[in-house]
Parts: structure tokens; sequence; C-alpha cells
């Protein structure tokens, strides 16, 4: 899939992304979560930062398996509007339990986000995004 | 409705939020957006930042008039992950082209962002969200 550099930047330096998911009835849902993105997929854990519920009956994951389509956003924001950038991504979630990808999954968030190395992502379900379709828009052009 | 302190001031104060809409049959989109919030319903101007297209074929419209039901987001990141907030609103959507409500928005709007005194938000529609429910969470304590 062909996207602009400083998308794919964006997508790669990002510290936070927005993920909307939805019922098959279309009530949205948006929750801003940490990933990785290793170029071809989007990857996040359901972490142990305090939920209100178990991994299974988060609102995302309910969502997730009854209907995979999701939406997923990381941006820029500036007083300077002229600066301002963002990154849609449009794809297919799964949730991942375990498995080579599993593991490298692991690696890639610890790698990024020091916060997970003393953290047990182990037997914590994963959520991957496979793009489908992905818009990149900058204020400065588009 | 109940909103904890810290959360209406989030709302009030953040410069940016992220909003979720729905196709009927349940394909998430999420973009951000400049908005604000009057204690009591949250307002957002489809603006002059450039668009791919014309504000009735943009796909926020798109999906609130098929389907009002939205999600908001506001939120606030730090990598002391013990800092973590956001608010999640979510809400019905209604499309406002007109009268004494969309005046007072395009007030308020101004007010919050100096950026559109410069900028015609007449003749451009203002999405209204009336909340249904909203979940506050913040990692030191839910």
């Amino acid at each position: 899939m062909r996207i602009d550099d400083w998308a794919r930047e964006l997508l790669l330096e990002s510290r936070l992304a927005y993920l909307a998911t939805s019922t098959k009835h279309g009530k949205p849902h948006v929750v801003p979560i940490c990933y990785v993105y290793d170029g071809g997929s989007i990857y996040s854990s359901i972490d142990e930062k305090p939920k209100r519920t178990s991994p299974p009956q988060l609102r995302r994951i309910l969502n997730i398996v009854e209907n995979p389509n999701v939406s997923l956003l990381v941006d820029q924001y500036d007083e300077d509007w002229s600066k301002l950038r963002y990154v849609i991504v449009h794809g297919i979630a799964e949730i991942v339990h375990e498995g080579e990808q599993y593991e490298r999954t692991v690696l890639l968030l610890r790698e990024k986000y020091p916060q997970y190395r003393v953290m047990k992502l182990e037997n914590r379900p994963i959520i991957k995004i496979k793009p489908t379709r992905v818009v990149a828009w900058s204020a400065g052009g588009i």
C-alpha cells in the first residue's frame, strides 16, 4: 500500500493513536491506544493500565469480535493550523492471543515503550489491525 | 449529567477532541476536531481547513445523517503513565445550519480559538453532540 513518507513516519513515531471500533449496529467507540506499526500492520496490547473490566469484556474487544471494521488515527496538533497533519488507517482488526506474531509484537512494544519493559504483557490479548485504506491529510496541501 | 470536576475541565480546556462516527452498518471513522463544550453539549464546525470534499460529502457528515450515534474523546498523554487521563462522551449528533444556537456556537468557537476569528464560519455546518453517557478514566484511580 502506497503511503506518503511523512505519513509513514508519523505512524511509526507517534506515541499514541486513537482507535475507533463499532458494534455491528453502528454504535462507535473511540479510545487512545499505545501501539506499534511494523510497516505492514498495527498492533496494540490490552495492557495492565487500570481498566474498568477484564480484557475480554472491554468494549473495544467486544466490538472487534462482533465487527472487525476499525478506523485508527494518528495526528499532530499545532496552534499554527497550517502545520496540522493526520493519518487515518481504515482496517480489519483481529485479536491475537499467542504465537510467533504475538511474541514479536511484545518485543516491538517494549522497544518503543520503555514503560512496557516493567509490565507483564504476556497472556494479554493483542489487537492486530491490517490496513485496507490509508488517508493522509496535511493542512499544507492535500 | 454527573461529570467529575477534572473531566469537565478537560472537556472545557482541551484544544482537540477525537470524533468517532459510524455508518449504520458499523464502519467506524475517526477524525480530530476543534470543538467547544458549553457545559451541556459539544459543538464542532466544518471549518475552512482544507478538505478533500465539500461539507455535505464529508464522511463524518454522511455518517451522522444516516446514524446519529457518535463517540468523542478528549485525552491527556504523558510518558509518566500514572498521569494518563481521558474522557469518552457517548452521544447523539445532529447537523445545525442556522439559528440562535448556530450563532452562539460561532461566537464560542471564536472565543476559544483565535484562529477562527479570521476564518469564515458562517454558512458552514456545525455538528452538535448531546451527551448520553460520559466515561472518565484516569490511571491514578477509576
